[in-house]
């Protein structure tokens, strides 16, 4: 099959069997991003990420039919549901059930899910075409949900334009402390389940935190509250540097399962986008993205090429002569790289 | 300086100016450890890993005076807390101040604390390599503690012979899911903060999951309870296969804060050495942990000497190429590794 220009003409079952190509990083499948790569670069890619229980399938869901409904016809939409937090098994993920029930049948959908298989790098690598992938195909907005606070989140993130980070209340104060790293990527804050107890101390926590990362905030609340409804104003005293607008996470409440603050949410994500283009971050973002791609790929390129050329036998040599303590593993590997 | 010989000789400033080279990746560091590797393998290495309010860092800390008390005058305890959660951010972490307090100034104690610096391959080979020092610098138990349920605790916990996963109650069911990984590199589960509400339905929660692991598993419970109580018994019918008997993660329970459960958990890591001994997975752990070392350190080699041999520019204009979408970005990895 030609893939490329089979996903070009719209085929859904060429492009699902690409992605497949693509995550097991086949020869075929890196033919059909190469095909592909020039018709890349329209859509427009929002990260979701948030620990398990904050709702994010049911918001990535309600997220994908407000943009499949807005007026002028709806955007195509692709939802990538990444999970890195299991290793070890594979398989379905990620409210997959609800999506099926909402979303199911609608041509202008495409959901996929992904699990780790081990590496990290390889995950992030996988993820990235299979979102080029999509872009080419045409979805216009590409949604890349992803469980945790780690590593493999932020590389993630550094795919998307914009990186909505989710919190919920009532998730336990001890886990605030692993969120520091996870809301230095986040461009807009969602407290979803915003129905439940504890909501203003969650919005109190996660107020105070931002402004920790930006000491000159000063975040400003609305009242009455209701879902999305937020205000966050600009220090009122910027930088007159002539530097690029400071861009300050909103901090928007939603209740996805009854769509409550989705709107909102969409609006905030399109005010950001505006930012980004207006202030010319979109294009350092690209950048910035790509190089990481790039080193990314090359690294496993770089292995790649060693194994094709390198007898296996002497990898295993010298892993005996590390146990036998006779070579450091270090000393072992520049041994071994020097073969290349 | 020369690291080596002084760190054999017991220079306690020596060991920590090289762990800050070995963190650091430098040629001093790589040297040092090439001339101390062949002192290594005394150390008995135990993991110890869990979410954030599980109370790790007190058990840490227990387990630590625990060793430092036992009979025949106690053993050299180092502790090396390693935080990938945070990747922008370094910093000390992760309890050090209930460490300092009890630990502090006792010679046979060692505690080094390190942080992600963005690259989750870096952060496993530098912890691999202080480990490493610690184990040829004579301390005889050494804890390696990671916070999270991520890739990173993985790659850490492989580091390890024996690998403690901690839990504790109340710390919600949907959080419960992410588990499910972390789960599968567990020797030995610790129910800690015991002696707070919910830990009957922690236990029933985590025997329920390592059943679905260890589907042949009859778990058989112990009554009264009292903290570190617990006996796990083997299959009533194991496989007559002449195999190496299973071993069964006991789970235990613990009030680290006052010292409750401490014996009964170093008798559990204790009787699970015994069992790697016994069983000849001992080396068959070793052999894997060094492979997926030796694997990880050659691509860290074969990417740095890429970088000494290629101008920087080769791969800017590479870069430039992907933006304009004249080439992908798996074809320009294939053209930049073609120039090694």
């Amino acid at each position: 099959m030609n893939y490329a220009s089979e996903v070009l003409r719209g085929n859904r079952l060429a492009l699902a069997r690409l992605l497949t190509q693509i995550e097991n990083e086949t020869p075929e499948g890196r033919a059909a991003l190469a095909a592909l790569y020039s018709h890349t670069g329209r859509a427009y890619r929002i990260g979701v990420t948030g620990a398990p229980g904050t709702g994010k399938s049911s918001l990535v869901n309600q997220l994908a039919l407000h943009y499949r409904r807005a007026p002028g016809g709806g955007q195509r939409v692709a939802v990538v549901a990444v999970d890195p937090s299991s290793p070890f098994t594979g398989g379905a993920i990620l409210g997959d059930r609800v999506r099926m029930r909402d979303l199911s049948g609608d041509q202008g959908v495409f959901i996929r899910s992904m699990a780790s298989r081990g590496s990290l790098g390889g995950l992030a690598a996988a993820t990235s075409g299979v979102v080029q992938a999509l872009d080419a195909a045409g979805f216009e907005v590409i949604l890349v949900e992803t469980v945790g606070a780690g590593q493999a989140e932020v590389d993630i993130a550094r795919l998307a334009h914009t990186t909505l980070v989710i919190e919920a209340p009532g998730l336990g104060d001890d886990i605030q402390a692993i969120k520091a790293g996870i809301l230095e990527i986040a461009d807009v804050l969602v407290i979803n389940k915003a129905d439940r107890p504890g909501v203003e101390s969650t919005e109190r926590a996660l107020r105070s935190m931002l402004q920790l990362g930006h000491p000159t905030a000063r975040v400003f609340q609305n009242h009455p509250r209701k879902p999305g409804h937020e205000v966050v104003e600009a220090p009122s005293a910027p930088p007159s540097t002539g530097e690029a607008p400071l861009w300050l996470p909103p901090i928007l409440r939603t209740v996805a399962t009854e769509g409550q603050g989705i709107a909102e949410l969409a609006a905030a994500i399109e005010q950001h986008r505006q930012h980004l283009q207006a202030s010319g971050e979109l294009e350092q973002r690209e950048l910035a993205r790509l190089r990481a791609e790039l080193e990314l790929l090359l690294r496993e390129t770089l292995v790649a090429r060693w194994r094709a050329r390198t007898p296996d036998e002497r990898f295993a040599q010298a892993l005996e002569r590390i146990a036998r303590r006779e070579l450091s593993p270090w000393q072992a590997a520049e041994e071994l790289a020097k073969e290349c």
